[in-house]
């Protein structure tokens, strides 16, 4: 991951956009794209030569279709277009995700249907590996493309707006200077390749999606872990039950519970007579597995978006022609993930009644809310009551959104995808899921500690060993009440750093 | 599709379930699936003398797992399983939905997990091949499985409730006597087999994927048709731009649509002029893509379960085992209805945003509301309240309702996918299509009439010049006001009983 | 009830229309209110003789509002108007409602501010007066008016469509004879008087509410029986807690609480010790109360709509003119309708949780889904899926749906509230909660019955009593396990048909 | 409101919660409720003595009713209880939300039914005093009551945790010394009292709904300006149209709307040919007139909580009796909550309507997006996509939430209402109507200065005229293109922060 990644506009990965926006990694572009990109430029030139009418190129964009650029104002006309673009509002992305973006556009632009100046792909590179990140609103598109925020990109690019270099946030021209950048001169097309594409959506739904698969996996071991604190029957993990009915994130979610439980105690004694445990227990699999499932789907429409063009109209250079289209229609991955947020409901729902069942005596025969003393302490009571009115916001958020869109611009503007908001959604549902699978890991390590203190120590699993020793370093045993909060939050804050998961996957590697 | 259709438990299609609902095609099943349901029915007899405690076998089932079942009450306590268990409610499944249940449950027994008597496995045979169809109430199950109305099919297989038999409501006794079928006698675990499977929303399911796929290629074949009705311009059908982001069903979508459009004079005034249409035509084919792909999704996971397993508990002849297990858990395939449903809303908002155009002078330059007089008639003003008030109507729909379920049974079953109530609510998702649809059809054939009368005799393609000929002879030309309820329901009664479509397929067949 | 009912267009209650709608109770109208109508339409035509410009009367509606319209067009033009209009799809409005439709349109004319033609008035109270029916479709409005299906009742009015007259369904123009009436003519401004209304949304609203009352009156009743099936503490009916926090909903619940409970053994065995029963027990005339304050709410709303104008343009004789106005605009009381959908919600999914309290031994100390005897039966185990698979269907009705409405007719009509379909989707809800009410009234009265067979005879209260009895005359005891759909529809019926709250009615009305 | 307010139990209304939280307005206690809360104090000791078992007294709270608390535990009890229950978390409420929550609780104190020490009762009215402001989690709580959060305020009283001092955070024993105060010690009941309430929503409700009258006050002025814009009809603001019809809500934006147009030209070119404009325009009053509606609905049950008492048990000192029950229920105006957003949905997406209508010429007869100059600008062409993708999210955000919950502690909790998730959701959607409303202003403004640009300088009203003059101090007329979302951050500020309001209410004031 410390190389340099090269783009070429069809082998961008989910991983990747998350590399070079977490871990910032550098990138070079590969030189057939590069020669993709120069010869759609040229064929613009072509065209405006023969006058062909082209959608912001000679003509202008949206319901100005209709009005005709002359040569003269193409700098004119698209800084005017790149300024008046500019509608983005609070609040504002990150420095990772506006790497994301970055990345998502300068990819699609790769694939060389844009016809924009090489200089303006050039400047998506340079930021990247210079860190000028433009400040990008988060908020204002409608998704069908994001041209209300990735303006404020461009606005960057031509030394207008902000951008924030080495930590603070400049003016753009100081920025780009202190990069040592000049600000760029737009030329015909330039403005609308810009902000034409799906880039903002695209560039943070692909961090979503990462961080989501990390989640899951660690969904998986912490329910392992709760497994373990409610001694739990593990016949629903056998592998031969799962054969005959082979959902792949099924059989991905029960592989990681497996290795999770490798060498635990549980796998021992296996009571027969304990037949069924609850559902939210028994069903762990498949649900994890329907998340699984439908993060596959949208990660897999999501990359054919990374690796298209997104660009309107499309430069085709193979048949000397630029096309009116659609191709800023993000509608079939933004369904991903919408049904994605559903599942993480769904795993949401069974992780509240996992935690709601660890403190339930007759399930688990610990003491009630798992008080270390039911005579002087009142122990979990209360984190029900936390992570379930997280799971009614996850549930709320879950509603769809991507259709409730308004004809705008003349009725011209008449379908869109609310991709931004679908995607800030669901990484909202993302953040509720992690501070409810923190108070589960929670659950689970009382419910161990207590079991253990009452019927002599037993032996956890390689990858649940490792959670629970890693949580107890910063939260220790629930030996008398105190203020849960801060506990919930130094486990929201290990699975949201990434060392819980980390935790897991060193003691997965030492066990190979 | 006249011939046998043979099960083997794992090659069952959603194609092959609607064959047999609808077209009453017989089935036979395969020997080595037979000999799998043998197999299984022995090792039951095995664990039941060695004693092991099985769910639903010599235990009670749900909440009662931990009441023990003595064999001489093996066949009342499956009996009162049947009997407790039947508390579905109305609406009732019509035939062909019973059918497609039948057909579903018998397929997954067939996996030979259950461990249920040979007799029963037959039973659903004969049902399906003498049509003898069980009354089945379509309300009362939470999806986890479908206990509550499966049940119904079982009271049938004992003789008790009612079921349909050439055309009668018959006591079951009588239903199954008229055709050559005695009452079952339910032995160890036979209740359960019947009653824990998802068949009743897998079932209704794979009808409604099927329906769903033919009115997308319908909407497909309409919407070319409202493309030459506004004279719209074809460069977003272009395949080279489609070819650059290539998602899978966008690609269907496109090819379905220039087939539609083949010899069609569309092609030739290809006016560069006109350089965008309104996104809900220009984007038509990315939006039914979306609604494609995630059909194709769904239709994917749906079909693993019609193949799998989704007994509770699950026999493994191989193993010698049978094993407790979460089989019978949708909501991978659920989730796929869910966003399926959000995907047609999409299709549905496009077409009521087309007709809206259709209806509108400056996007036409035919008259407004496309009335014949201007001065004396109203034409189609109303009927865009009718097809927007089921698109709100769908949008209503869309909203997800798989995880809203509670806890029961002693909050053991603490977790359901409501599959049938997402089944039915995307069925009644599709059926509102129809209608607006319907609705499409009207406006784009009074579209391409006037355009015609005004400026002379244009070349329909070859699709939708079938469908506007079929159309036609039901439906005249709105030369002057009328009831305008009469044609709509004229359009969706071709829709729905199929006339439409065929007829496009019909000339796509001409045209090879 | 049974006099007539005279109206004046500005005291209509709900009540009166629930009594004309399904009693036949018979109208007739007010002199003063007479007086009005005619007074406007003296103005309607001194206006159309100075050639005014009036929407409706000599120009188009909608976006024809530009076109002028010749007196000698006049007849042709209210004509087309209704026919054009006439877009509804099925289902169709039952009798009752129609009426109830009908109703409501004739007192907001009554008010005198539509100006359309004293026929035409007197024909609303010769429909209802003489049951002649006109088919009205219930899909198809956006509830802006009711445009859609409105002007099929004017499409009978003029002898064109069809109605039902006793019992059966005629041509208009067959039933308008039977009856002793002949086909309206059409002057200026009465198509538009006829169509444009929210008589659809507010006579069918009406019904709903009126229907609502009842059964919170009942869903009360039962609710104290299942406090007795508990052996519940009574604490939380104690009229001191209340008056400290006097919401007006809560006082009436508990009020008809302690009336059915009057008598009541449950008074003597207060337990102090059982200090806290589960919440859906000691919250229900808490959470009753939300529903009867949404009700209050939403039945006031409606009210002001029953009794005041909703034509556009309004007639304002005082004035001596006509005015373009918005008073079609139904969106407030219609949001009473959504809240009053959430309302019920809590409604259903409280009794859902009692239902499930009353099947579990710890809370009731008698057996397990009430079984009559654990080693042989089930008992009302699976009645808990019918119960909660109808509140997910519930939950999911209760979405809201007024916002979602699409700009039409050249973007002027950019506003709806999708009443009618608003209060179908309460239409809904209420069904769905007669179910649960009925399997919640199942529970109660077996869980007093087990009481009684354990504890010795107890005393009922006097309303609880009463619908006791009333059940147990058509639902015996369960005994031994049956087919429970049977008892749960013969419940639903008595809860439907009304008899169940007679029952008690009757039984309060003795008390006195 | 610079005077000290007296706090009596029964009259606190919503205007002054907001004056306390906002404004700093200093409270004091009326010396009769101070002799109730000794009053009930005294009789808490009387039943301890007498060993009645009384919940949270001498019996553990939720499902640890059933566990006896000995009076020598009852200071640690209670201290274990404030810590267990301290389980909020982020993010954290602002000052004047604290004060609010502080504010809410003590007048419900009050009443006199806690029975909790006085010391605790005046610890509310010492913070609010000495503003010392306990660190408040808004996140945590189910609403029934909001007991996860409001255990944080007692963590502070007890000098645990932290608070807020003269703007900086502190250890709350820190902050109570500062301000000359010492920790509380807690007795029986204490605990329980300080947590057992619905404060945290009801406080910052009462917030929210001041803050939603402001806000559509002036959406009524900025209505009227867009009218002006338009150069809109003003028959729908005739006040004779609107007595036919007297919903309270419409009555009042009527006036606002009329007082704000007041001395306007348009009064005066009424063009009786310009029939009828959009409904975003011609319904305005109506729709407004809804949340009005909505708004006083809830205000009005949301001060029966403020004004009641919401303890549980509930001390009754008349009857000399403490009895369990359910007033910490708050489902009824909760309900009215949820109303209010749709309301407030229907509100912006009226706004979203007339934006768009402003920037389209054909029904302003100016120029496209208000471009200053179609050749060379583009003017507020985007602007369109920010306030339709924040009407796409307050769509989302008016989704219901409040029955979304999960029965808890051994399922006792079967019932709450989410109420401060309810309250949060509803903060959000006025925060994204504010921007919505500003954008609306600024095209308005622009619209209204094209028009005097073109036809010579109309007369504004008197409303319209003060927001249009405070509007351009600010945000110059767009008079080439530039960057929009300074303009839009500009308007939304001058909303949020109360300028513009004031601008207009001072020109109200003047009128006079």
């Amino acid at each position: 991951m410390s190389d340099i990644l090269r783009l070429d506009g069809s082998s961008l990965s989910i991983a990747d956009v998350y590399e070079v926006a977490y871990g910032g990694r550098k990138i070079e572009i590969a030189a057939p794209a590069w020669e993709r990109v120069n010869a759609a430029r040229r064929l613009i030139f072509e065209l405006a030569d023969r006058d062909v009418p082209v959608y912001g190129l000679n003509r202008g964009v949206g319901w100005n279709k209709d009005k005709t650029i002359e040569a003269v104002f193409f700098e004119q006309f698209n800084r005017n277009l790149i300024r008046s673009h500019s509608a983005g509002i609070a609040p504002y992305a990150s420095e990772p995700e506006v790497r994301a973006v970055l990345l998502a556009r300068l990819n699609t632009l790769l694939v060389g249907c844009s016809g924009a100046d090489p200089s303006i792909v050039l400047r998506y590179a340079e930021c990247l590996n210079r860190r000028v990140h433009p400040v990008l609103p988060l908020r204002g598109s409608v998704g069908a493309a994001d041209i209300t925020t990735l303006s404020h990109i461009g606005l960057a690019f031509i030394g207008e707006g902000e951008a924030d270099y080495e930590g603070r946030r400049l003016p753009a021209l100081e920025a780009l200077s202190a990069a040592g950048l000049t600000p760029l001169t737009l030329g015909p097309r330039d403005g609308l390749a810009i902000v034409s594409s799906n880039a903002h959506a695209a560039g943070t739904g692909a961090l979503v999606l990462h961080e989501i698969g990390e989640l899951l996996e660690l969904a998986d071991i912490v329910y392992a872990l709760s497994l373990e604190g409610l001694s739990g029957n593990v016949s629903p993990l056998e592998e031969g039950v799962h054969r005959v009915r082979p959902y792949p994130g099924q059989l991905r979610s029960v592989a990681v519970v497996r290795s999770a439980l490798q060498d635990s105690d549980i796998w021992q004694h296996y009571n027969p007579e304990s037949l069924q445990d609850p559902l939210s227990f028994r069903d762990a699999c498949h649900i994890h597995g329907a998340a699984y499932d439908a993060l596959g789907y949208t990660a897999e429409q999501l990359e054919i978006q990374l690796n298209g063009s997104d660009d309107n109209p499309c430069v085709l250079v193979d048949e000397g022609r630029i096309i009116s289209c659609a191709n800023f229609e993000a509608v079939s991955w933004t369904l991903g993930f919408e049904m994605l947020g559903s599942a993480l409901h769904h795993v949401s729902r069974a992780a509240c009644y996992r935690i709601i069942k660890l403190g339930t005596p007759s399930f688990t025969g610990l003491s009630r809310f798992l008080t270390p003393n039911e005579a002087s302490s009142i122990g979990y009571c209360t984190a029900q009551k936390t992570a379930t009115s997280l799971d009614a916001e996850i549930r709320h958020l879950s509603n769809p959104a991507s259709a409730d869109y308004i004809a705008l611009a003349g009725e011209i503007e008449d379908h869109a995808a609310n991709s931004p908001f679908v995607v800030a959604k669901t990484r909202e549902i993302l953040d509720r899921l992690r501070w409810i699978i923190g108070i589960e890991v929670l659950h689970a390590a009382q419910a161990v500690d207590l079991r253990n203190a009452a019927s002599g120590k037993s032996v956890l699993g390689r990858g649940t060993r490792s959670i629970h020793a890693a949580l107890r370093k910063q939260v220790p045993f629930l030996a008398e009440d105190r203020n849960i909060s801060k506990d919930i939050e130094t486990a929201y804050a290990m699975i949201k750093n990434g060392e819980m998961l980390e935790a897991a996957r060193e003691a997965f590697a030492t066990s190979l």
